[in-house]
C-alpha cells in the first residue's frame, strides 16, 4: 500500500430542524457561521461552521428543504443529530482500492465528484461502527499532476 | 465577552460493540491506533486514533466493559454510531458561563476533572442539534495562571 498521506478531520455534518435555531449554541462558543447555501440536487440548506483555526475540521448544519430527500428523511427516522463524518485523505482513488480490497460495504462504488470539482464517496455505516463515513479529497491532484 | 480564543474539534466518540472489529475500517485508511485503555469509572474500553496531523483531532472508539453503562445503554438503544463530539477551548469557564446564561441544557453544570487533568463538561443534545457535545479544556491554563 502506498504512503496513505495526511488524513484529517474535513467536517462533521449535523442534521438539524432549522439551522437558525441550531447555529446559536455555536455562535455562543464563539464559532461564527462562514456561509450559508442551498444545494438544490440534494435538497439541502447548510451552514458551514470552521473551527478557529482554518485547518481544524468544520461543522456543517444541514436542513432539508423537502421531506423526500436524504437529510429529510434522516430527521423523520431519527431525530436531530450527526448525519455523516468527513475525513480528507490525499489520494482517494488509493483509498477506494484499499477499501474495496478489505471487502467494506461502500454506499458509493465509484469516486463522485461534488460541488467545486472536489471527489468524495461514502461507506456504509454497516463498515465504520455505525458512522456515515465520507471520504473526500479536496484537489483532484492525482489528475492535475 | 471575552475573546474566545482557539476551538477546535477534540475527538470524535463513536460506540461500537468491538473495538478489534471496528479499528479494522480506519487501519484500512492507513490511521493506526495510538493506544487503548479501560476507563473503570466509565466502563469503557478506549481506542484512541488520531489524525495524521496531530492537531486536527481524533477518533476513539468505546467499547463498554459492561451492558449498565452510559455506553452500554446507548449500544442497546440506538446500535453503534457516534455517541458524542468533542470540542476544545481555551477559557473552558467562560464558555460554561456563556451557555449557561444563554440557558442552553447542560449535562453537567460544573465543570469535570478527566484523567490527566484535563477539564470538561457536556451540554445536553437537545441544546446542540441532538449531538451530545462535550467541551474540554486540555491544560487547566486558568488555574495555572
Amino acid at each position: 500500500m502506498n504512503e496513505p498521506g495526511q488524513i484529517k478531520i474535513d467536517h462533521l455534518g449535523i442534521a438539524v430542524a432549522s439551522l437558525d435555531a441550531a447555529r446559536r449554541l455555536y455562535e455562543s462558543l464563539g464559532l461564527a457561521v462562514a456561509h450559508t447555501e442551498t444545494v438544490e440536487h440534494e435538497q439541502v440548506k447548510v451552514a458551514m461552521i470552521p473551527m478557529s483555526s482554518s485547518d481544524t475540521g468544520r461543522i456543517e448544519l444541514l436542513e432539508p428543504t423537502s421531506e423526500d430527500s436524504p437529510v429529510g428523511r434522516f430527521l423523520k427516522k431519527r431525530g436531530e443529530g450527526l448525519h455523516h463524518v468527513a475525513l480528507q485523505v490525499e489520494d482517494i482513488a488509493s483509498t477506494l482500492a484499499t477499501l474495496k480490497a478489505q471487502g467494506a460495504r461502500l454506499v458509493n462504488e465509484q469516486i463522485q465528484v461534488g460541488a467545486g470539482g472536489h471527489l468524495y464517496f461514502f461507506v456504509h455505516p454497516s463498515s465504520a461502527g455505525g458512522v456515515l463515513l465520507e471520504i473526500c479529497q479536496d484537489v483532484p491532484a492525482a489528475e492535475a499532476k
